[in-house]
């Protein structure tokens, strides 16, 4: 029950009908006591530059969950970035120091590898594809290389997006061997499709299906109830696969103990949600 | 239970800790199944030219409650005021029309005027003193006025306050006798507290209780879950009394009416709430 002493976590974001992080967070918070409460604001592109700061000097700020389209431009109003944030350009949560400054983080990609790692996949000396290298892509590819990962192959159907994700991760992990151009994903450990196909009926295939092997582990970044046509198909070749929203359960406890919160599991959050998947 | 199509009412003033908005209107949307909640939001004073008019662009903004310290700086920032407002020179609500035009409302006096109404006090033709011009206190001017009340005598311990309200209430009710310089509340049918004077433990009476006629109406504007001591001397004296919570109950009906939230009775309000008075 919010009162004046409830501590906000301000979710900025346009359009916000498709939040799904106030039904996460809130029953949680409230599972455990805590008098803080997830937000949606629908704040406009033009205005974000304004807005996130302001918001960020509330009394009552408990921090910020950003998506889109503000995940890039929030990276130039922070007074401190993770490594994740430095190779991605984008930023997805932000909490304020008690000096006032602000630090930003990602952890779109942590909760992918934390998810897949857990399903027994070892991402440690692994090779992984990433199809679309935007904002939750290049997040992907850099936890993968934060956790170990020995060799990345980028793809975007914009070929700089690529090409620039791969000079900021040669640059951060000097040993790590990144190649770009190709979405056939014979051949890789991991592969990941960090593009929107598979969010509208009838998208096309976000690679060549066909040409997955059995042997690799299969992740996808689109949110859906229901197995993606292209997890269906990984799964058909054998596959072991893992669903969008493992991505997002797997990422809050990281988001929670940022926040200052403390530590939970997947499972605990999942439980206490509102929102099935 | 919020989700990204929630829309938030910015309660927006600092300190938020007394903020007792939340706890009225968040039960009774709940109640209603109105997708709505009031967000208490501790901007300081600095930040609220820019915050406020970015808070209102958020596409799910439902409207706005300011309150201490922002009272009087919102106006500047309005499209359109009542004339309440223009009175005052104080706004405590805000909403956005279809074409992002900012609106400003006042409405503390109007929730002080029905409940006395609602007590059996006839406002038109009475007499009011009310001690204490500053925000409240010139809503509950105003609103005296525009219910068509006679004379009002006006005091405040900064006499260029009281002077300040009196040319506004004769410039725009020219058939209203309006008085300064007095607190004396002998030979009045309404008397009002609206200083803060009764907040703290120890606080001086606001006036003399000694002179208040058994005759009077007696309202107050401190909300205190018991009688305060103001009122407790006005009763003892015999005066038909007001609590100051009554005035904050009886406002919230128009505050959702100036939303677009239909109508609903101070009494409902009241049983809904988990806040008690």
């Amino acid at each position: 029950m919010i009162s004046g002493h409830t501590r906000v976590i301000a979710h900025i974001g346009v359009p916000t009908e498709s939040f799904k992080a106030p039904m996460i967070y809130n029953p949680w918070f409230e599972a455990r006591g805590i008098d803080t409460v997830v937000v949606p604001m629908g704040c406009e592109a033009v205005d974000f530059p304004a807005f996130m700061p302001l918001v960020a000097r509330l009394r009552n700020f408990a921090g910020a969950l950003i998506t889109m389209p503000h995940k890039v431009a929030v990276v130039d109003l922070l007074d401190e970035i993770s490594t994740a944030v430095r190779i991605c350009g984008a930023c997805n949560a932000v909490r304020r120091d008690p000096d006032g400054r602000l630090i930003g983080e990602m952890f779109d990609g942590e909760g992918f590898v934390r998810g897949i790692t857990r399903k027994g996949c070892e991402v440690a000396g692994a090779s992984a594809l990433v199809v679309g290298t935007g904002g939750v892509g290049s997040a992907i590819a850099a936890s993968m290389a934060a956790a170990g990962a020995a060799r990345l192959g980028l793809y975007d159907i914009n070929a700089a997006s690529a090409e620039r994700l791969a000079t900021n991760l040669r640059r951060s992990c000097p040993f790590l061997e990144v190649t770009t151009g190709s979405s056939d994903p014979a051949g890789w450990e991991i592969v990941v499709n960090a593009t929107p196909m598979g969010m509208q009926e009838g998208d096309p295939m976000p690679l060549d299906v066909t040409r997955l092997d059995p042997a690799s582990f299969v992740g996808e970044v689109v949110m859906k109830r229901e197995e993606t046509a292209f997890l269906a198909a990984a799964k058909a070749r054998g596959c072991r696969i893992q669903i969008g929203t493992d991505m997002l359960f797997e990422q809050i406890p990281a988001y929670l103990e940022f926040f200052g919160y403390g530590t939970t599991s997947a499972e605990e959050l999942r439980q206490l949600a509102t929102i099935r998947y």
